[in-house]
C-alpha cells in the first residue's frame, strides 16, 4: 500500500469501468439499443459466443440485435444477465472472467435457455475501457468453458 | 483525468453506495428485515412494480413485506437477485439499470417466476443514497421493459 | 466526509477486494482450479454449506472440486454464481451478505437446482482479503436463510 494514491485510483476507476461495460450488455442487448450496445465493443473487437461465426467488428456485434436467436427472444421475453466478474487489469489490457445467463419467457415462468462462462478481453482506449474479444461458452458440460474459466487464475492469484 | 483526487473519489464512492443500495433489496425482502429495507426508500419514494399500484412511501414500500405474493415467495423459499447495475451519476441523483428475478423453491429446483428490467432513480440524501423511485417491468415481451431498458442509454453514451 | 483521502481510499478498496474474493468462487468451482479456489480461503477457514459436514480447512475446501455432487455437476454443465453481495467492513474484518444459485445444464435448458442465502466472514490477511467462515443455506422456506439474510442488517444501517 506504498503506491501513489493516482495509482491506487487509477486502478479502482479501471476496475468499476469495466463493471459498467459488463453490466452495460445486458440492458443494451435486451434494450435493442444499438446506442448502448456499440460502444462497448471497440471497432475491430470481437464477440464469439460459439456455435456458429464470431462476430468480428463493433458493426458486426450490433447486427446481432436484428439477428436470430436473439430476435426471437426478445419478442417472446428475454433477459440477457451478467454475473460481478473476476477483473485482472494489466496496464492497459485487462480480462474479466464471469458467468452470464438468458432468461426466456414461458408462460408463468422464465425458463434459462443458456448459461454461459465469458472471458473479456478489454483493452483501455480514448473512449474508456471497450472490449477486443469477447468469448462465450454454454456450460454443457464440454471441456472449453471449464478452461475459460480456470484461465481466470493462469496468470496470477492477484486477482 | 485532469479532476481533483477528491472529485474522482466522491464519483467512485457514490458508484459503490449505489451499488449497496441495490445489492441489500434481496437480503432485506427475503430475510423479511423492515430494518434492511426501510432506509434503502426515501421517505416519499416510490416503488412501482407494475400490475397493481405502486407502493408510494417508504412506509408502503415496508409493508410487502407481509403483503401477496411475497408472504408466499417467503414461505415457500424464495430468493430476489438482482444484477450489477448500469449506474449514471449526476450530481446528487442518479440512475441505476439492471435486471432482477425471483427464484422460486419448488421440489428439488428453483424455477424463475419474474425476470425483470429494472429502472432505479436515486437521491443522495443526509442518509446517503436512496431510492426515489424504482420501476421494475416483467420481461415479458412487452415493449415496456425494453424501453426501460434501452433508456439507461439515453442521456449519454458516458456509463 | 471529513475522512482523510487515504482513509477514504482504502474502503473503497476493501470493498473491491471483497468482491472480487466472492466473484472468483464461481470461475474457480466450475473451472475445476484449485490454484483459484484456494486463495479465497484462510489456511484454517470454514465453508459450511449445510446438509453435510462443513469443510473446516482451505485443503479441505479445495476437495469439494473432486466430491459429490460437485463432480456430477461440473461433468454435465454447471453454473455457480454469486450476486453482487451486501458488503459490512469493520477494520480488519468484514461480513458480505448475497445470494448464490447453481445452474446445471438438462437437456435444452439449464435448472437451478440450488438458490441458496450466503453469509461470507472475511479478515484481512498478509495475502488480501480471504473467507474465515462462508455459511450457505438454501432458501426452502426454512427459518435459517431467512434469518441469514436478516443478520446483515444488524449491527447498523450503515451497509
Amino acid at each position: 500500500m506504498d503506491e501513489p494514491l493516482e495509482t491506487r485510483l487509477r486502478k479502482i476507476e479501471d476496475q468499476l469501468a469495466i463493471y459498467q461495460v459488463i453490466a452495460a450488455y445486458g440492458p443494451a442487448v435486451d434494450g435493442l439499443s444499438a446506442p448502448g450496445l456499440a460502444p462497448l465493443w471497440t471497432e475491430d473487437g470481437v464477440y464469439d459466443a460459439g456455435g456458429k461465426a464470431p462476430y468480428e467488428s463493433r458493426d458486426a456485434v450490433v447486427t446481432l440485435l436484428e439477428q436470430e436467436p436473439h430476435a426471437t427472444y426478445v419478442a417472446s421475453g428475454c433477459g440477457h444477465v451478467s454475473s460481478l466478474p473476476v477483473v485482472s487489469v494489466d496496464g492497459d489490457t485487462a480480462v474479466a472472467t464471469n458467468h452470464s445467463r438468458v432468461y426466456q419467457h414461458d408462460g408463468e415462468q422464465w425458463r434459462v435457455v443458456r448459461a454461459s462462462a465469458n472471458r473479456w478481453e478489454l483493452v483501455r482506449t480514448g473512449e474508456g475501457w471497450q472490449v477486443k474479444r469477447r468469448t462465450n461458452r454454454p456450460l454443457d458440460g464440454s471441456a472449453a468453458p471449464r478452461e475459460l474459466l480456470a484461465a481466470a487464475f493462469d496468470a496470477s492469484t492477484d486477482h
